[in-house]
């Protein structure tokens, strides 16, 4: 009896989540934002990444970033740093996750009206951040060389709900044993919508390929505004 | 008010915890088996790790290991097959950590009163394993070069709570901007008392202090039993 009243609690605070984040999204998408979440484990890459991304494209578009971390703002320091944008950093208090309330609550505190481009720097945690949806348009993971091959196996519920995955640190690959068709062969068996990109934000390898995924995705939602 | 309830809601959750905890560590003292929670991020060569470990103790030591994961059987098979010991999975049902409740209801199946030494392979996630009390002994955690010196200001539980904290895969060094006085520094202002070897499963190097640890450990609880 116990458990089944346990689950009932988790499918109202999914269901009250959902609700939090289709609103989000539509908000988004009225005033002509891309929003994306990206995820990673802990030491992916995701800041270096991102901070490479932002600089290849900022000329072009207005971009904002919302950085998500337990304590530190030591990543919404550094993205601000190296790129000029605007970064908001969200301490999270311990928690594992960022959820559409979460998001809401820090939206309420950024004006994101003008940007054409949102991107939400999850925690570094390939568990939890996958159960909530955060009202992002997309979700982008990260999976990097170090990390193996064989995390899709592991953490199947990350890359099912990834619309991007990303290898990276392809510039390690000499030192690490990491099988790219096999990887790609695991997240395509969870997911076979997913597209899966190589890429080194060190070298730039990669980097046009990922440029112009973000691009068509900022003209998509600017067609439904 | 409603924030308030919720609180102690999770102070319940803890107490109940970290009772059934102390119950597990004291049956293990009893029995003269040191017992050992090994965390990290995905990724960082917990197996791999353990595998050299474990091989390089089973001709003095009865040894255990029981194996978190989300899904799959990947990690117990390995240490099985790659060492010889009796291996555990415990499937979590996705979630993103093990409490002593799980701990307990996996040793229910499992007959480790001979053993010397049981290791718990926990779920590859910085967040959320530190904060439940397994009915562990000790606490280790694995950081490993290619994630970043910075780990410990965004994960600072995770090293609060660990005794021995493993900078691995030193072999890489090359290739990865990791400055270890920094981490070093850094995991001790949080945690003075913690104990940080420098290692690499891949080369040996920095194995034999590590293995010294875990046999003066072992030691310890036999002194108590």
């Amino acid at each position: 009896m116990s458990s089944v009243r346990v689950i009932q609690v988790q499918e109202n605070v999914f269901a009250k989540n959902d609700r939090e984040a289709d609103r989000i999204r539509r908000t988004m998408t009225d005033q002509g934002t891309f929003f994306v979440n990206v995820m990673s484990a802990p030491g992916s890459g995701k800041t270096t990444f991102l901070t490479a991304l932002i600089n290849s494209m900022k000329d072009r578009y207005r971009i904002g970033e919302m950085d998500v971390d337990i304590e530190s703002s030591l990543d919404a320091q550094r993205v601000a740093d190296l790129t000029g944008v605007e970064s908001l950093q969200i301490h999270n208090c311990g928690l594992c996750h960022i959820d559409a309330d979460m998001t809401a609550r820090a939206l309420a505190g950024y004006d994101t009206k003008d940007l054409d481009l949102l991107i939400l720097e999850n925690i570094g945690n390939l568990v939890c951040p996958a159960e909530f949806d955060t009202g992002a348009h997309k979700n982008v993971m990260l999976l990097s060389v170090p990390e193996g091959d064989d995390k899709p196996l592991k953490y199947p519920l990350m890359f099912q709900v990834s619309d991007l995955v990303l290898l990276t640190k392809i510039d390690t690959l000499d030192y690490f044993d990491f099988d790219f068709e096999k990887a790609e062969e695991r997240i395509l068996a969870l997911n076979p919508r997913a597209q899966v990109l190589r890429v080194s934000a060190l070298t730039g390898e990669g980097m046009n390929s990922v440029k112009s995924w973000f691009e068509a995705e900022i003209a998509a939602v600017k067609t439904l505004e």
